[in-house]
């Protein structure tokens, strides 16, 4: 089943939002628009305003209302990635170059700020403080988890636990507070705000250690950038962790990061290959099948509405998918 | 008189908003928690802060609301400062490494990110959707001129007119903001929102053309950096642009900047000395002197309080500050 099929209902709304973005990115400096419009462009699933709108239809759905929270959600995300290929160096993104290869580290940097900004702008027109309080927590947590990972760069002592936790902070914590965001504007319940949350985060968590595990299995064509790219960055995402349970990949892995400074591709990609062969891979999915599991389980509490069959759904497809 | 003779009344408030400060940037992470405090302990006036509260006490003054908006432009401040420094390749202000001398341009970007966030997450608890619009603006504003200044440095075919737009964006708005916000959460009537934010605005324009202008004038020990490094780092400011008249000047200008990944400091010294010497000086300051009297005229409508009296010490300081 592909996904859009999952959410065909809310077609019209999420176009009114497309519409709303590209508006919203517009500056009269042109640097910042094209920067700010390449981003916009380059694709994405904009499930972060897909989980706002279907949070939203269990309370009082007004899409003039949510709307705003939607593009406000999708525009951090995008603020995020282009910080984000900043700290990685990264000048490819889903096959296209990123902002920063296309300008410069700097634009790159300002293009976020920009974003930000435009993504407050968005959000100024909802009364309620908690939704502020909400929104200005994750973008504190979004950056933090950045810094974490700068920090765990290269070091292969760090445990589960660790690796958990930066990822809820990088992924999860954005689409739990979509969840949440959506419900609130729409004044569900506390229960039910409750349950949407849960949802979004455990999805959130079980969609990062998928795509962790995707940088391994899937192919350069599939991903846009070389397999193994997180390692080769210096991140250590779950799959690496359960693989270093294997004494010989661990000290390869050591050898490979002696110098940090100077890490050859060369000596990972069989590090990389053998990887994405070994039960780390099985184990992984595990993890992320534990977390799905959960996400379902947070839906039982909620009406039987079309929009818990879509969260259903799309919970089904990340769980499943192959890219 | 000493500027902080003006506002001694306000030393406890102050005092409060410095420990709120310092309680803000806590961070469990220590390279976030560390640069953060190294930025606030850096120093500066903390005049975006004296501003929310001068501008309160034109309205119902209640240190508890107010404190929070206050460290917030704070906050805002230092974050710009600090995404300044990697779009300037700054290693040193106030006479201090950077964040991102000390650390490296990555850091520095996720310590911004870092203090914007928390800049959000002070203003919270702010229920009025006026000031939120007002502080998103500012934000893009901010970041609108950081791009502006980015595509327009080493461009020598700039006029007045793009330097006053730039310098509005980069510095006047935060300031007019600090004033209007402070107007705003203390519920003045509109008249007086609007002569302060005025106030704010001429004096945040007279500000930043004496800064451009001590640039040039004051000692490397003073400005804790070399002279002209505005000029070196490619930024064309007012005194420039009137140097600029004498086409000898121009012509050595040109010819210093004919390659701008190449610039020399050793041509520019010279070029420096001769402005600094030049009657550009004195135009300029004429500029900034016509501002601060619009910045004395936009307080003539407000009742007479001490703040009025602070508001116009303030202004009598900037205008004469010798750094």
């Amino acid at each position: 089943m592909k996904l859009a099929k999952t959410y065909s209902f809310l077609k019209k709304d999420l176009s009114l939002i497309e519409d709303a973005l590209e508006e919203t990115v517009y500056a009269d400096q042109p640097v910042l628009h094209e920067a700010s419009t390449q981003l916009l462009k380059a694709g994405g699933k904009r499930l972060r305003p897909i989980f706002v709108l279907l949070a939203s239809k269990f309370g009082d759905y007004n899409i003039n209302r949510i709307k705003n929270v939607a593009s406000s959600l999708e525009l951090i995300h995008m603020a995020s990635l282009v910080h984000d290929d900043v700290i990685d160096d990264s000048d490819i993104r889903r096959g296209k170059p990123t902002v920063k290869a296309n300008w410069d580290n700097q634009v790159a940097m300002l293009t976020g700020d920009f974003m930000f900004a435009k993504a407050l702008q968005q959000f100024t027109d909802i009364d309620q403080p908690r939704a502020h309080q909400i929104l200005a927590k994750t973008m504190m947590e979004l950056t933090i988890g950045e810094i974490e990972q700068i920090k765990d760069k290269y070091n292969l002592d760090q445990n589960l636990r660790v690796y958990l936790r930066r990822i809820k902070r990088k992924t999860a914590l954005l689409i739990s507070s979509s969840c949440q965001l959506g419900a609130i504007v729409a004044n569900t319940d506390r229960e039910t705000e409750k349950a949407l949350y849960r949802y979004g985060y455990f999805m959130g968590m079980s969609y990062q250690i998928i795509d962790d595990i995707l940088d391994f299995t899937a192919s350069e064509k599939e991903l846009g950038k070389p397999a193994g790219s997180d390692l080769i960055q210096g991140n250590i995402t779950l799959p690496v962790l359960y693989a270093m349970e294997n004494r010989t990949i661990r000290q390869e892995l050591k050898n490979a990061f002696a110098d940090s400074s100077n890490v050859s591709p060369n000596l990972l990609r069989p590090i990389i290959s053998k990887i994405s062969k070994s039960d780390a891979i099985t184990k992984a999915r595990e993890v992320s099948d534990q977390y799905l599991q959960k996400a379902y389980d947070s839906l039982s509490l909620l009406p039987d509405i079309q929009a818990k069959e879509a969260l259903a759904n799309i919970a089904n497809y990340i769980g499943n998918r192959k890219i």
